[in-house]
Parts: C-alpha cells; sequence; structure tokens
C-alpha cells in the first residue's frame, strides 16, 4: 500500500527534519513545516514569529507561557486557538496531495487516516548534542540543556493536546534511532516503507 | 555494520516471536526464548515450569506474587535470583555467538554492546486481540483483557529491573507496528538492518 502522508515527529536535534525534507525529496512530495507555520500564520493573523513562539507550547508549559494566559481569541486559550487553526490546516493538507509533515502533533491529528505512515526520530542525548553545536553552534546554555528543555517543551505540548504520550512506540508505525541508522539510512528505510 | 545480536521486545500478540524466529531462521542465527528458559531452570535448579512463572515477574507484581516474598534464594527474593540468571546468562550467550533474544529486558542487559540491534514489535489492540483468538483460542477471558495483563506484567517486571519505560521508543533501535507492516514485512525489515 502507497502511503500518501507521512507524519515525522523527532526529538530537536536528531536530524528528523532533515530526515523529513529528503524523504519529500526522493518521493516528490510536498513537505510541510515552516512553510506550515505560515500558512498558520496567515489564517489566524498572527506574526510567522509569533506562531513559531507559541505553535509547539501548550498553556502553562513554562512560567514564561503564563503571562499570556488572560489573552484569548474567541473565547479561546491563544494556544487552544493556534492548535485549532494547526489542526484545520493540517487536515486540508492532508486532503490536498502526497505530502511529508514534521511534527505539530500531525501524527495524532491524522491518526485515524489509512493512508499514513507515522514516523518517530530519536537519537541518543549525546549524539543530539555533538550535532546541534555543529548545525547551530556554541551557546552560553550547555547543549544537553538546550535539547532537554526543547524535548519537554515538545513532550508537554503533545501530552496537552492528544493525552498520550510523546515518543511512545505505539503512537508510531515506525521509530528510528538517527545514531544508529544515520540520515540517509533512515531515509531510505522511510522511503521504502512508504511504497 | 553487521549486528551480531538482536534482541527483539514485544507486546503480547504483536507476533514478535514468530518474527525474531523468522529473522534468526534468515540469518543463520541462534535463536533464544523457550531454549533459554530451559538452560536458565538447568542453572538455578528451579522446574522450567517454575521459571516460565515468574522469569518475567517482578517482586510484587500481583497478589499472588507476594506469597512468594518470604523465599529467598542466597539471601535475595526469588524472583531476583531468577533474574541474575537470567542476565548471566544472556550476557554468556551474546559472547558465544550470532543470536536473536526474546524478551527478559535483554535490551537492557546488552545495552552497552555496539554490536546489538534492539527491536520493539507491538500492534494495536484490536489486532493483537484477533491474532490471540486465532492461534490461541477463545478462554472465559476477553481477550483485550488477556492482553493487557501479560502487558502490565512485562512492563512492571521492566521497569523494576531496568527502571526505564517499556515500549519507549528510545529504548530501542528500531520499533514496528506488525499490523501496519505484517510479518513477513517486520521479518525483512530487521534483516535488511542487521546487515
Amino acid at each position: 500500500m502507497s502511503r500518501r502522508i507521512i507524519t515525522i515527529s523527532r526529538e530537536f536535534g536528531s536530524g528528523g527534519r532533515t530526515i523529513a525534507k529528503l524523504v519529500a525529496d526522493k518521493l516528490g512530495y510536498e513537505y510541510y513545516d515552516k512553510d506550515l507555520i505560515e500558512k498558520i500564520a496567515e489564517g489566524t493573523g498572527f506574526s510567522k514569529g509569533f506562531i513559531e513562539r507559541y505553535g509547539e507550547q501548550a498553556p502553562g508549559n513554562s512560567l514564561f507561557s503564563y503571562a499570556f494566559l488572560g489573552r484569548t481569541v474567541n473565547g479561546m486559550a491563544m494556544q487552544d486557538y493556534i492548535w485549532m487553526e494547526q489542526r484545520k490546516i493540517i487536515l486540508d493538507l492532508a486532503e490536498k496531495g502526497n505530502c511529508v509533515i514534521v511534527g505539530r502533533c500531525a501524527d495524532y491529528i491524522l491518526k485515524d487516516r489509512g493512508d499514513c505512515l507515522h514516523v518517530f526520530v530519536h537519537a541518543p542525548l549525546k549524539d543530539r548534542a555533538e550535532r546541534i553545536v555543529r548545525l547551530y553552534g556554541e551557546t552560553s546554555e550547555k547543549p544537553e540543556k538546550r535539547l532537554m528543555d526543547k524535548d519537554k517543551k515538545r513532550s508537554v505540548n503533545y501530552r496537552y493536546y492528544t493525552d498520550r504520550e510523546w515518543g511512545l512506540s505505539q503512537n508510531y508505525h515506525l521509530c528510528l534511532d538517527s545514531s544508529e541508522f544515520g540520515i540517509e539510512g533512515c531515509v531510505d528505510i522511510i522511503v521504502e516503507l512508504s511504497k
């Protein structure tokens, strides 16, 4: 069975986004990540930067976000509103044509479709730390701390909106350790299993 | 890199054991499951049936097991003693030659070796329920209940001895939904990735 839609969830620094882009290129599928954020921004009227910041963050996810708890749109908490918009856009994109969608709980949003392959990409902390320093450079914060903060946010956001545990194998058809198979290796596996 | 040792952990009814046997056959690797239990039984002096019953059960895992809490071997709780024996046997088998090992926390016990492929096989409850009824027949207990009881025991045992969460993708190199790829499909993926 050919999988029309591939969702790729990933630990920060695992190379999941790079893998997703290469899979889309190889299969000739549309690729949605930053583009998706732009579409959401257009739909909601919020700025792109604003959505980037809050699109993967559940209400109460950090002390900082509490400051925005009072902000509502159509009677909903701001993040819930963004979530609803994201959900609608992802459902529309899935209807439109073959695509690879990165993150944004797309695996959950599209869980009832039979034509999806849901993938999770992860790697040990040590390998991910090396990768983010190589790609994004050093910062004042230790790479391990940056990774854990980012993963924590994604995990809390995923649980808040899906009531499922992020990274639990049972939520995905396929989970891959990118440090074991390499970026190209993961791409080949996903492309092969999408056919 | 060729993987000399493949560990396969599995949800009950997912076909993980069948997959493991077929992988071992295809690769010409030794296969350890019931045989492993027999070896453990020989080593400890306990009967094979006894080990089968307690080998994947942590102390306090069920009301029934409390009855055995007082039973010790060399100053250890009985299940802890069996765990230690299992651990030694698995480490020995890994040294001996190419093999596929099913369950028994082998993924954790062999986690520091670089020549292993650690796999987790799962499937949705509905598919597993159909499979166990087809293979083992009906019992007075609903198949869903049998599955959940068995998974619960494995999960509690795994957490007790490894301090990790059973089925969390990060503990394995590869996780597969056997209902998505089929038994033969899973075998082919694992064999291909072992080379």
